[in-house]
């Protein structure tokens, strides 16, 4: 080989390398940390309905804020505190969610995940009737932040329902 | 000065340089990004209040959905215009929302706002009465992604009530 030769080789070596690793931290490292939201939103959901107040807040951040339908924004960790102190108070009170779609910023610092929710819980269904357990299902919005330590946390938790809650038969 | 003074100077004033255009980057573009979003949040609620359709529906990404309460998702072009017909179909509709805090990733490709919203429309607000005007304040969360050409478009657009909507006095 001439020296040009050897030196569009290596040039073209080089390129081939360095596309290469492009593709596989795009992808890859993308796909990491997807994984790892997954995870946490499962975990997530798994201390929800196993009514462990520590770990379910274990998963939001300092300055996270929970949207609930029919009640004002609750903002920071004594406001969540006493939203989840009070579900778990209510005898009907039963919830678990799973995860449909995530997506991370390429800085891999911000993401959301979104999915559907199952809960059941007291309420008075209208002011003519008495409180009694009812079944909800809903859709619920979460946005994740990248922590100091690098576990993702979240900052933003909204949900709804899709149709207003039914009375349980029993 | 020595030649070794001038290499210290050189590499100091680099450093300095370096450091200032870091510092100015992160705080300057992110608040760039931030502004605009706000600007655009801004720029979508004028156009909803407007009942202007076409600008409505262009502040929404290709894979879009409306997480909307007491209804399913409403996902993809068709049925998020279907949602905006109705709406503005409502002799009682009105609608405005404002910006409370905007979040942008560090990569600037994806980004959430925050707020509240204020809304009339008709609906039975129980069994027992007819249809009416109500009024529902409410809080929102938008995600944003960076479209191709540079332009924020919402992805993930959800919002439900602070409170059982309550009908308008006349």
């Amino acid at each position: 080989m001439s020296r040009k030769q050897r030196a569009v080789l290596f040039l073209f070596s080089l390129a081939l390398v360095l596309g290469v690793a492009a593709v596989a931290q795009k992808s890859g490292s993308q796909s990491v940390e997807e994984r790892a939201i997954r995870a946490a939103d499962a975990q997530w959901s798994q201390a929800a309905a196993a009514k462990d107040l520590a770990k379910t807040l274990s998963f939001y951040a300092d300055d996270a804020v929970i949207l609930a339908p029919g009640v004002p924004v609750a903002a920071g960790r004594e406001a969540i505190r006493a939203v989840w102190v009070g579900e778990f108070k209510d005898p009907a009170y039963a919830l678990s969610w799973s995860t449909q779609a995530v997506e991370v910023s390429r800085s891999r610092d911000l993401a959301y995940s979104r999915g559907s929710y199952d809960a059941t819980y007291t309420r008075a269904v209208s002011p003519f009737e008495q409180n009694r357990p009812v079944r909800e299902h809903g859709k619920y919005l979460a946005v994740w932040k990248k922590a100091p330590g690098g576990a993702w946390r979240v900052t933003v938790d909204m949900y709804n329902p899709d149709a207003p809650a039914t009375p349980i038969k029993r």
